[in-house]
């Protein structure tokens, strides 16, 4: 037993060593992040604890997978509670768990193969089983591994499927988006531009800001930390209002968002990274007085429900970023140990584009 | 000049009389209320001021109508505000405005002629001149005058538009209304009912409760007034959680249905009086975040935007009130000297039903 938080007690750990040496180049023992305890408020190193047991052995339809990059995405902040929601709760003691892509180092699955490169949804590990009917092959040429996770992962499908299909966009919309220069409001933004919107983003820095604008072919986009005045900084990037608003942050942006929405506008609340840390329901202007004069549609978005039709999707980005029409980047932490640290970024805005984790090479 | 709340300045008040003696059986003069001043938070009755004018005379293609019912509504407080939003401000000095139903005294219009009872936009007046095309007839056989002002006029439409077209009830699903005993709402749960689901009301006393269960055949209804937990009283009166809210209301009653929104919920945002009388933006419970694990789909409601099929409604609305499907009640307040004070009553809860004014026999 060892966390990054309590390396001094490493000397007293229950280590469990692997009883078969493994024939593969493998590690003979597996890391893998468990959820320590329930955080109050920010979590905090001594919620993870990463524990050392036993490769585990795929079983029947299963993968072994040795992790190249795991995904960190601030959904998971929401499953540390006991509290139901659209994710179950993980238990304490339960592994932190999410999207990886690595290659199959061992197979019970008839569909994969020792060598492939897949992803699917397995665990802050060197080595993680996972179920062989839910991964994906990895297309390598199309992009590098880390973009599976991002633009060609559930970031780039939830931008694909809340913009299009909740959004609603059409030409010569204003689509404001918050969280533009995460992982899932980089893409929403690039799409809204190939629909003949324009777009205005909010992001957290200045250089954040150049990239939506210089890189991205964001319209405006808006470093709400040099701004008081959010809603004024709105009315010089949008004059006319917004008719698409794509919310990953909630707060004091969508307060101001919320005033300056057109008639029939359309909010997506894809997240509401502000908030998930609050510790008592937070408080904030009502906004349900403002929809009647607009008629707005808000709805809240989860990529899950659109699961029939994430093939269509993948395939349009992947032709997207082939066609050099949507740009993407991945904000890289190295090594399975920084993953907390790596999570924990997300709400400090560390990442630019979509966070990920290096577990190997 | 004259008002209710001056009436010790009567004596020197500038009554202007009528120069034309009218060969009607009408009065002489005219009254009218005007806006007197914008109110700071709730209106009072120094709000409002009762001119005397000359009875006006309809030009090309009006007609004068002998107000028998006029129609208070809550959305006229927008009005008497200096902001734009979907209904214009009123200036001080101009007159209440709103749905009366009455006989045509004198026509320019070729579509009617004097004798026959229309309805249609004109003010809190004896006598009022409204636009010919903007006006329709109405068929006293179907239901008596202040019918058309009420499940026959604009909140009966609002109930129609606003349940079927974006609440989109289901068989079975529960459908919860807040201010379910008045004008809208009452419609709204009867119509609901006739599309198969479980209904629940809220509304401020026993009585009300009462005409909702006993009469109208909601399945339950909670009289928020007695209640201290909202949340707990729906939970008994909707243990399965709510599949449509048509909120009326807003406020903690709209807080505690938010929580209990089930997957994919609609709510229709068609008024929320409780915050009409704020005199600076009300704050509450962010909702954003709950929108995510329902993917509830919330939208502001204005019945205008379904004015090309308000004639469908009517007639629809007319079979059900024909047939004894649709049970309507209207709180009638008597004269048109006591117009402010059904509008005011409309805040307190006073009215049961439609509030409508009687102006004339």
């Amino acid at each position: 037993m060892w966390s990054l938080s309590d390396a001094e007690s490493a000397s007293s750990a229950s280590i469990v060593f692997g009883s078969e040496p493994l024939s593969l180049d493998m590690r003979e023992t597996n890391r893998e992040w468990v959820l320590a305890r329930r955080p109050e408020g920010e979590p905090e190193m001594d919620s993870f604890e990463l524990r050392e047991r036993d490769v585990p052995k795929p079983e029947q339809g299963e993968v072994l997978v040795r992790v190249r990059y795991l995904s960190v995405d601030p959904y998971m902040r929401g499953r540390m509670r006991d509290s139901e929601s659209y994710a179950a709760p993980w238990d304490v003691g339960d592994p932190m768990s999410g999207a990886v892509v690595g290659e199959v180092v061992d197979s019970e699955s008839e569909a994969y193969e020792a060598g492939e490169f897949v992803t699917g949804n397995g665990t802050w590990a060197d080595y993680s089983v996972l179920d062989g009917d839910s991964v994906t092959a990895v297309d390598r040429n199309v992009a590098d591994l880390p973009a599976h996770l991002g633009v060609l992962g559930m970031p780039g499908r939830t931008a694909y499927f809340g913009l299009l299909d909740v959004g609603e966009p059409t030409p010569g919309d204003t689509v404001a988006v918050s969280g533009a220069a995460g992982a899932v409001g980089s893409i929403v933004g690039q799409i809204a531009k190939l629909n003949g919107c324009r777009v205005v983003g909010f992001a957290g820095s200045d250089e954040k800001v150049a990239w939506l604008t210089d890189d991205l072919g964001f319209d405006a986009a808006i470093n709400y930390e040099a701004v008081d005045d959010y809603g004024a900084a709105l009315d010089d990037a949008a004059p006319g209002g917004v008719d698409v608003y794509f919310d990953n942050v909630g707060g004091p942006i969508t307060d101001a968002v919320f005033t300056r929405l057109n008639l029939d506008a359309r909010v997506a609340v894809c997240g509401q990274i502000a908030h998930y840390n609050d510790e008592s329901v937070p408080t904030g202007p009502r906004k349900l007085p403002q929809l009647i004069a607009t008629r707005a549609n808000v709805e809240g978005l989860l990529v899950g429900d659109f699961a029939p039709r994430f093939a269509q999707a993948t395939e349009q980005l992947a032709a997207w970023v082939a066609s050099g029409d949507i740009a993407h980047r991945e904000s890289v932490v190295e090594g399975l140990e920084h993953a907390p640290d790596a999570f924990l970024g997300l709400f400090a805005g560390d990442n630019i584009g979509k966070q990920v984790v290096r577990v190997s090479e």
